[in-house]
């Protein structure tokens, strides 16, 4: 093929930040482009596929390098390879250049996000908040918010955000961040105690009230879902890579 | 970058067919090589990706010209890049070529199954009786296999398979082929009514029978999830590509 196109990654990285109001909601860290195209434009974490490496340490390599950032598992998100995600690279030759670009996701926890880089050109952004982004990157962040937001149903994603024991009310404000509106408190209880997905530690929150809120932890007999063939805990029963 | 890996696409399409005791059961299309590497393996239809074309188009028109389906959606399945996907080219470069495959699936009814090209090198495979195929594509059956598995339990995947009105008995047995196990009907009929995905039509199947079976249909109103942002059902909120 004379004209291969340029293979790139992408990560998009969720954590829960505080806003100046105490509410948390999603961020993403994003990083300010030093060079023609959209140069000063805000971008997602990534860069060229690297020759020897595969596609998910490149992402996790290119994310390091960039924020600081080394979550323990990177979800492939999706391949965007639309024909005009780039500009021309010159005046001269009006064809846009070819990116793939292959986007990994993960989640990360409060205190994994505050090892961020310290760098006027990386910094986290609420994500319905975001400026115009370098490249099709918009529509990357607003699919990976569909992703995340459909996968709450059915899969404990939230789990990423909270640490192993938790009260039903900071599972509720996880779910609230990634849905972006308020739940009700008694039929999110009722719901998650249906769901079997969580179970009671038989502990309570310390503390001097009264009757402090019970801990409950995930049900790990409850079947994961959509990890993606690399994923050491998936169980394979065929051949291996 | 010097060295870019070659980008192919392939795709993974299921249908239900009757084996030889009348068993409906998974089956894909397989198309054999005619050259080098792997010559004489069976393999995903499939093809390099072409210069003007976007992924998703690439993948229909290599499925197209290698088996003759034409299925109305291809989804995003994943892209495989490990680095030794493929062997050496020559003895004289023993390093492995390069190849980063973007796959697709879609899941085909009965009548457009038998749409298949009329060739010695195109053939149906059950899922669970594959030859072992060229490159790394048993792995990618077994993840295809995994991903539909599992979806069927959160989405109205078995639609694919169905008329629009089914009885339950045909929706137990798309199931049944789908986690290639035997279902109990009355444990089925409870869980698919308790779940509201189906609703009953009114109408009967005709027959001369006593009690004909219950027609069902999907319920419209129920969510679809994960069918990516080029699904043109998609509700969008935001940026369009």
């Amino acid at each position: 093929m004379s004209s291969q196109p340029a293979l790139a990654v992408s990560t998009v990285i969720f954590a829960l930040r505080s806003d100046a109001t105490g509410n948390l909601r999603l961020a993403l860290p994003l990083v300010r482009r030093i060079r023609s195209p959209f140069e000063g434009r805000w971008a997602l974490p990534g860069g060229p596929l690297a020759e020897n490496e595969s596609i998910s340490d490149s992402a996790a390599r290119t994310l390091a390098a960039t924020t600081g950032l080394t979550p323990s598992y990177l979800e492939q998100l999706y391949a965007f390879g639309g024909l005009d995600r780039s500009p021309a690279l010159s005046p001269d030759d009006p064809t846009p250049e070819r990116v793939v670009s292959i986007v990994y996701w993960a989640l990360v926890g409060s205190a994994e996000a505050e090892q961020t880089l310290a760098s006027e050109n990386v910094q986290w952004f609420f994500a319905d908040e975001l400026p115009e982004l370098a490249f099709d990157h918009n529509l990357i962040v607003e699919y990976a918010l569909w992703r995340l937001r459909n996968k709450v149903g059915y899969s404990r994603v939230a789990h990423g955000f909270l640490s192993e024991r938790f009260t039903l009310a900071e599972l509720r404000e996880v779910y609230e961040a990634i849905l972006g509106k308020q739940l009700d408190p008694g039929n999110f209880r009722r719901a998650v105690e249906a769901s079997g997905a969580v179970v009671p530690t038989g502990e309570r929150l310390g503390g001097t009230k009264h009757r402090p809120p019970m801990l409950y932890r995930y049900n790990s007999d409850f079947d994961l879902t959509d990890q993606g063939p690399l994923n050491p805990n998936r169980k394979t029963t065929g051949a291996s890579a």
